[in-house]
C-alpha cells in the first residue's frame, strides 16, 4: 500500500515538473500586448515547451524558433522553425540558429512581445561570440586550467557574448520579453540558465579584469576591450517566471501526499550533500515519528552527490534509498523512497529506489548484506533482490530529484 | 540577537538533562508501597543520580549503594555506600561492590522496592562473571578478533553474567524494581544501558550458540552449559522510565524555541550521519524557508560521525556547524548550532559551534578559506576567527547532542 502511494506521488510530482505541463501553468491567465508576439525556445526541452505554448497561444504566435538539442525536435510545429545544434560544445549551428533568433528580434516595438522560453542546455545552443572560435576556447581553456570557479567562468564568458549576460533582451528592446525558465539547477539561479540571456548581470568589469589578473589569464586587446564593458544591471523590459523547478516537483509531491493522507512538511528543495548520508538523516526523523498518530510525509528535493568508492552499479537516488533502509530497520509501516525526476538514476534503467522497514531483513534472509553493498555503491542489485527499484523510464523532464519519507497510520 | 537566543536553548537544554533535573522529573509524583525501599545507582553518574534521589526521597530510602567510576564520588550522600571502580575494563572493585548490591536486594518481600538508577558505564562497574575473569576475557578476546557485532557480543555475554540481561531485576524477586534510566545511548536501547540489568532480554539460547558455531569460538564445558539456560524474556516486577536521554534534550529546546517565539519542529533525537553532510541538510532546510513569515526553529538530536582525513582541531559540533555555514551563506536572520550536551566536543574546550547567514564572509575577509578549513578538519580555529565557538565547560551531563537551525523574524 505504502509502495502504490510511492508510485502516485512520483507520477504526480513528474507530471507537475513536465515541460508542456510547466509551460501551461506559467502561461494560465497570461495576456500580451496588441503587437507581434514572438516565440523563442531554447534548451533541451525547447521542442516541448515551444509545442505547449503554441497548444496554448495558436495562431496569437505571428512566428517563432526553437533552438535545441541534435534529436530533440519531435516534428512540426505551425509557424515555428525548429533547429538543432551542439551540445554541450556549442558549433555552427548554434552560432546559425542564434543569428536567426537575434534577426528575428530585431526592429521590435514597444507593442511586440518576445515570449523567452529557456531550459537546461541553452549555455550551448544560444551563443554568439564576439570574439573569434579559437580566441574564445583560448581563455575559456586557460580559465579551466586555472582552477577558476563556475561564477568566475561566467563573469568572463558573458562578457565576450552578444547574447548573455541580458544582453539578448537588450537586443529585443523595446518589444517586452516574456520569459519562462524551466530550472534544472538547484536554487534556480537565473543568470545562469542557459547564461542568462534575458537576466540582469549583477557582475562588474572591476571583477572580470580582477579575475584575469589573479589567475594570470593572456588575453588579447579585443578580449581586454570586451571586459571594460559592462553587462546590464537591470532590465526593464523583462517579466520572468520559473516553471517546472525542483520547488514544483516538491509542491505537487506535498499535494499528493495530501490527498493520500498525508501530512506533508517539505524540507528543502536544494538538497546537495552525499546520498547515503541524506538517507540517513531521514531515515533518523522517521525514527522520531515512530509513535505518531498521523500520516506523515517529509519531503526533500535537491540533488544529492555520490562519492564513489565501490565498483557497483547504483545512482544516487538508489544509494540515498538503500541507505535510509538501514535506519528504519524493524520500523512498520515507515517507506523512504528517492527518484530522478527525468527518470535516470546514475548509469542504470532506474529512476531510483524504494525501502520500507523489512528491507533489511528481507535482504539479509536472501543472503544479502545491506552494508556491504552499499559500501560497494552497488544499490541497484540490492534494490533488485527486494523488488525496491523504481522504473519510470525516460520522462522528458529534468529538474534534480525528489526524496520523500512516508509514516502510514 | 540570534546568539542570544541560541545561549537560552542550549542553557536550558542542558538543564534538562542534567541527572539530578532528570531524575527529580523522573521521580514527580512517584510513590512506593510500604516496605523498604533501597536505592541501587550503577553508572558514570550514579552518583549525581544518587543524590538527587535522596535529595526528593530523603528517609524515605532505608539504605542504598553507588557504584561508579573512580573519582566520581563527589560526597557522602546519608544511608548511601558509595563505592568506585573500573571502567571500561571491570575490576575486583567492579566485582565486590556488585556483590554488596547482590546480597542488599536479598531476601526482600513483595512489599519492597528496588530504586534502580541506570547510567552509561554500567556495563563494566556492575558485573559479577558466572565464569572465571580469565575465561571471560579469552571468550571476549576471541568474539572481538571474529568480527562479532555489538549485538552478538552481548547475546554471549549476557549469559556468562549473573546480573545482565534482565537477571538482576530477578534477584530482587518478589521486591518490586523501578527503574529510572538516564540514556547516553541513541535510540535508548534499554537491553545496552549498563548492560539491561532489569531489562528483559529478547536473544534466545540457540542464537547464543548459533553465534559460537558461525565465529567457531571456542568454548569450555562451563560455557557451553550457561550459553544453554535462557535469560528472562519478561520481567513482570520491573518498570521503566527514561530520562534525561536526548529526546529530553530536544523536548527542552523545543520547549525554549517556543518561549523565545519560535515555531519549533523536531526532526530527529537519533541523528547519526556524517557530521558535515548533516550540516549541509540542515543548511538546506534553511534555504528553502528563506521566506518564511514566521520565526522557525528546526531540532535535531542525535551523535553525528566525523571520518578524519586533515590533522586540523574540532569535534563532530563544531564540523556540523562549520559545514552548515557554507549552505545559508547570505541568508539573513539565520543561524545554526551544535553542541554537546557534555561540553566538550572532540579534543577542545569548545561545547561546539555557531554560525549565520554572515559566518561564510567573515571568515574570507579574514583571509580564510571555509572549504579548505572544513576539508583539515579544522572547524575550531575557523570558528574561534569568527566568534563562533560555543563555550559551556564540563556540563556534568552526557546524553549525545543537540543541533537546531533558527529563522528568526
Amino acid at each position: 500500500m505504502l509502495r502504490e502511494d510511492a508510485q502516485q506521488i512520483i507520477d504526480a510530482a513528474i507530471k507537475a515538473a513536465l515541460p508542456d505541463t510547466a509551460v501551461k501553468k506559467a502561461l494560465l491567465g497570461e495576456t500580451f500586448s496588441d503587437g507581434r508576439l514572438l516565440l523563442i525556445s531554447i534548451g533541451k526541452a525547447g521542442w516541448s515547451m515551444a509545442k505547449a505554448a503554441c497548444d496554448i497561444l495558436g495562431d496569437r504566435i505571428d512566428d517563432g524558433i526553437v533552438i535545441t538539442k541534435y534529436d530533440h525536435s519531435m516534428g512540426t510545429i505551425p509557424r515555428i522553425r525548429c533547429y538543432e545544434a551542439g551540445h554541450p560544445v556549442p558549433d555552427e549551428n548554434s552560432f546559425a540558429a542564434t543569428e536567426q533568433a537575434i534577426s528575428l528580434v530585431h526592429g521590435l516595438t514597444e507593442q511586440d512581445t518576445v515570449l523567452l522560453l529557456l531550459s537546461g542546455g541553452g549555455s550551448a545552443l544560444f551563443e554568439k561570440p564576439l570574439i573569434s572560435k579559437e580566441e574564445l576556447e583560448d581563455v575559456t581553456n586557460q580559465l579551466l586550467a586555472s582552477g577558476a570557479g563556475i561564477v568566475e567562468m561566467n563573469t568572463i564568458r558573458k562578457r565576450l557574448s552578444a547574447v548573455k549576460g541580458g544582453k539578448f533582451a537588450k537586443l529585443c528592446e523595446p518589444a517586452r520579453v516574456y520569459s519562462i525558465v524551466l530550472s534544472d539547477i538547484i536554487g534556480d539561479p537565473l543568470d545562469m540558465i542557459a547564461s542568462g540571456p534575458a537576466y540582469p548581470d549583477s557582475s562588474t568589469c572591476k571583477q572580470a579584469l580582477d579575475i584575469i589578473q589573479k589567475y594570470n589569464i593572456r588575453i588579447s586587446k579585443d578580449v581586454e576591450e570586451l571586459l571594460h564593458r559592462e553587462t546590464p544591471d537591470a532590465l526593464s523590459n523583462v517579466s520572468t517566471k520559473v516553471t517546472g523547478s525542483v520547488t514544483q516537483l516538491c509542491q505537487a509531491a506535498e499535494l499528493a501526499c495530501k490527498e493520500l493522507g498525508y501530512e506533508p512538511v517539505t524540507l528543502t528543495a536544494s538538497l546537495s550533500c552525499e546520498a547515503r548520508e541524506a538517507g540517513s538523516f531521514l531515515g533518523s526523523i522517521a525514527r522520531y515519528y515512530t509513535d505518531s498518530s498521523k500520516s506523515l510525509a517529509f519531503i526533500a528535493g535537491g540533488e544529492t552527490v555520490v562519492h564513489l568508492k565501490g565498483n557497483g552499479k547504483g545512482g544516487r537516488n538508489q544509494e540515498l534509498a538503500l541507505s535510509s533502509a538501514i535506519c528504519i530497520d524493524g520500523l512498520p509501516d515507515t517507506a523512504i523512497f528517492s527518484v530522478g525526476s527525468d527518470g535516470t538514476d546514475g548509469p542504470t534503467d532506474a529512476a531510483g529506489g524504494y525501502v520500507n522497514g523489512d528491507t533489511r531483513k528481507a535482504l539479509h534472509q536472501k543472503g544479502i548484506d545491506l552494508s556491504k553493498m552499499l559500501d560497494n555503491n552497488d544499490a541497484y542489485h540490492a534494490l533488485m533482490a527486494c523488488d525496491g527499484l523504481i522504473i519510470t523510464g525516460p520522462t522528458g523532464t529534468n529538474v534534480n530529484d525528489l526524496s520523500v519519507l512516508l509514516i502510514k497510520r
